[in-house]
């Protein structure tokens, strides 16, 4: 067979395995926003099924033969001529995937599918009991998966490499340890400043603000930024998230808050950006590395970008604002524009992440970095973690939660097995920070058409330079191929200093 | 092994394939109540890789072996010694459903999952713009597998026959013919009286009524029941289904026209009376034949039932109508009951199957028995089933449809490959008037408990007689269980003279 059949055969295997990945993202989904309540335990046994049919498929005969015909799995050596080069990144590509998916035992793939699928319901009532010790247990025993999932994987310095590794691939512990320093300090030299400054009033942005009219609102922002109505929704659950089984079927959910503007519009804006990505994703390179998204990370930096670069711009209100203002005459026609771009860009040390302040929001994710990367290697015991977590609350943002549930309950994440996924957050918004000076230069003039409405022109360059390779370059070849610099924090750094400075004069 | 750890051993892969068979259920019930419209493609792979892995699962080499300890496939002897009665039954029952599946080459499977999973839309679009001949090549491909299912499985005399049997084991075509031709005979007969009587006047019916308040009292029905909302679900979409993933995960569906009452309450009822009998089904016998429903006509006796037995009886509106005239105080706040009760059991030789009244409904149900019949065993070819629904209309009915989509594009089965699916509705009144008959005589006060809004004593008599058994006895043997008769179709058609003639006078 030529070197075209082969990679064709291997992309149908791995069409196949995908496939039923966007199942088991639809019974999530469904989980999170339709599924009966008593419907819990047979639902985890269904994904615990699909998620050993999903690694059955990634890791059986066919799927090795077809990958070793094309690459050597040992050494990584390409074996065949006359594939192109998007093409020999895919294969490429496909032995990382794989030598990762191997590692596992198919036994252990389906005890951790349900003990986090089982998870999410054990967590939601600890956390509505503020009952830490009713989800320790299970924390103990995810916290043991996630450990052997390391071991099983194998890295070379710290066991936290591996499980980082699965959601951003090519950065290690030490280099996220770095950058969140560097990360820290100047967020925290930031922070001390603007709370030594006059303080913003955002006590407008709480009042009467109908659930109906939040949602219409909802969906002009989502149409505007390019959500195709056809292949994605909008629903309600409780945590917000986004979910995608191809680019023609995306789901997003939001929570809306009928006391409360900010949220629900910020929420959107940030999982719309996350389907903007998946929405673009190359549909003939469905099933292919070519057709999924670079990392979580880059996806972050997406969802990002149209939460704080976009939604909390200037500009974007000059346009937004009195749209605004016309769902909500009474709680909002008589603050000005200005006003309500300072609120929704108030800084304040507050304890729950998903509703921090885009200064903060970067020093809760490194808290849970630190937290995890201490769990991962075992220096800190599940018993210990409240007691943790109140302490570096106090360390990184200055106060301290009287309870667990806003404490270290607060998030969902960990109930999922979701290690290593925390440093994303922050990462995402370094990686949207240096995509963000790159596309200033081509469009310095951004803000004038996006003060006139234009969101068009913002999404096609992101399709053009972000969503269109999908896993085609590594992040950081990503970055330095749009930037034509090396990952760095700077661009991120100034960007907050220069705009919040700005906002506390 | 024992014969008790050979048996748990084949509920246990059985039960792995109707996980699946769940997940299924699941997405089919998405796509017709959320999925954005764009996922239809990737739906119908999903749903063929799904139809293909319970496919195997059921006939695969472990299954094959783990049946064939138990029971001799070739000639049905039992093979151990040690089984319940119950667990004899159901080894008896894998055996059947085995030799069915495995009958059919896994290629045809998948070709017939994705064909009628694409099957949906086509038939949609091509009704909604009148179109026949939009739909004809899918449907002449749908006759054309489905007939080749039949070869597959193999027959005694017709080739209905074999499909038939998936819907309603233990029943020929032959059988359900000269049935069907007893229920022709005793309806024409009473609806040519029905039609010289004074007319009933139902116009109030249509008007003014809020879908929310439609929405309210559909609740208020199915919490009545005893419809368990932990366990199930009520959603829109534009043609109510009901779908179990297991006991303890239901959705059924309604439609709700605002200008139209009694669509949505019939509905629910209906769809109601399905989701009872899956949610009372034993959940430690999930995936045995022991935790499944007996057969679509079974299921049909349960929803009709609840939709015309207590749904249209005086008795159910003494308690339900004050409450309904409080929803709808300017519609039927100057309506009688009796006008009402009569309102909604109007007889009246209409077009749509799924509108029709509950006397003329098994003449829609006969003409597609007939319809089908020829188009399996090849004497009506597509291009003359237009004409040829025309024409019995006007035989069974007295009526002609002006249009295809009030014609042979109306019902969503065909579409579904669901070929031998349609008996199962007149062979439910028939089965539930036998029920009925039964349970009247062990609570001959029934009406009076009704009428004072007590239902779950009828709920609990169906658990006990019917729900609990799963497919424990055939059809035939549970009719003569409870009702100390063989299978006929006298109770039904006393049912239908005796209260028509009442409300006609």
């Amino acid at each position: 067979m030529k070197a075209h059949d082969l990679y064709a055969d291997l992309h149908s295997l791995s069409r196949h395995a995908q496939l039923l990945s966007g199942v088991a993202a639809l019974l999530d989904w469904d989980q999170a926003t339709y599924m009966p309540p008593a419907g819990d335990d047979i639902r985890s046994e269904q994904l615990k099924e699909l998620a050993a049919l999903v690694h059955q498929r990634k890791t059986g005969a066919p799927f090795t033969k077809a990958l070793g015909q094309l690459i050597d799995i040992e050494s990584g050596t390409l074996l065949v001529e006359g594939l192109t080069p998007a093409q020999a990144a895919a294969v490429k590509l496909w032995r990382r995937d794989y030598l990762q998916d191997v590692a596992l035992p198919p036994a252990f793939v389906e005890e951790f599918a349900q003990t986090t699928a089982l998870g999410h319901n054990i967590w939601r009532k600890a956390k509505e009991g503020n009952a830490f010790g009713d989800f320790a247990p299970l924390l103990e025993k995810i916290v043991s998966l996630c450990r052997r999932k390391a071991d099983y994987i194998g890295y070379d310095e710290h066991p936290y490499d591996a499980l980082l590794d699965l959601f951003e691939p090519g950065i290690s512990t030490r280099a996220v340890g770095e950058l969140f320093t560097e990360l820290k300090g100047g967020v925290t030299s930031l922070v001390s400043s603007l709370m030594a400054a006059p303080q913003v009033d955002d006590r407008f942005l709480s009042g009467n603000f109908s659930a109906d009219n939040q949602l219409t609102f909802s969906w002009k922002l989502l149409e505007d930024m390019g959500f195709n109505r056809s292949s994605g929704r909008l629903d309600l659950s409780a945590h917000p998230f986004s979910s995608s089984a191809h680019p023609s079927d995306n789901r997003i959910t939001t929570r809306i808050h009928p006391t409360s503007v900010a949220s629900n519009i910020f929420t959107v804006l940030h999982e719309g950006g996350h389907a903007l990505y998946e929405m673009a994703l190359p549909a003939d390179e469905y099933g292919s590395p070519l057709g999924q998204a670079l990392s979580h990370g880059i996806h972050e930096s997406q969802s990002r970008w149209w939460e704080t670069r976009i939604g909390k711009s200037l500009p974007f209100w000059r346009h937004y604002y009195p749209i605004l203002q016309g769902h909500f005459p009474e709680a909002l026609g008589n603050v000005p524009l200005e006003s309500f771009y300072r609120a929704i860009n108030k800084v304040q040390p507050s304890l729950i992440r998903v509703e921090a302040d885009d200064v903060t929001y970067s020093l809760h994710v490194i808290l849970r970095f630190e937290l995890e990367r201490a769990l991962i290697e075992g220096s800190l015991a599940i018993v210990d973690l409240p007691e943790a977590w109140r302490a570096k609350m106090v360390e990184l943002l200055g106060i301290e939660p009287s309870t667990d549930r806003e404490g270290c309950l607060q998030d969902v994440h960990w109930s999922m097995g979701a290690f290593g996924y925390f440093p994303s957050y922050a990462l995402g918004n370094l990686y949207g920070g240096q995509l963000f000076a790159a596309f200033e230069k081509l469009h310095p003039n951004w803000g004038e058409r996006v003060a006139v409405g234009e969101l068009g022109f913002i999404r096609l360059w992101l399709n053009e330079n972000v969503h269109r390779h999908g896993r085609r370059y590594t992040t950081a070849e990503l970055l330095e191929k749009v930037s034509g610099e090396p990952f760095n924090a700077t661009p991120y750094l100034s960007f907050l200093k220069d705009k919040y400075s700005a906002i506390y004069r």
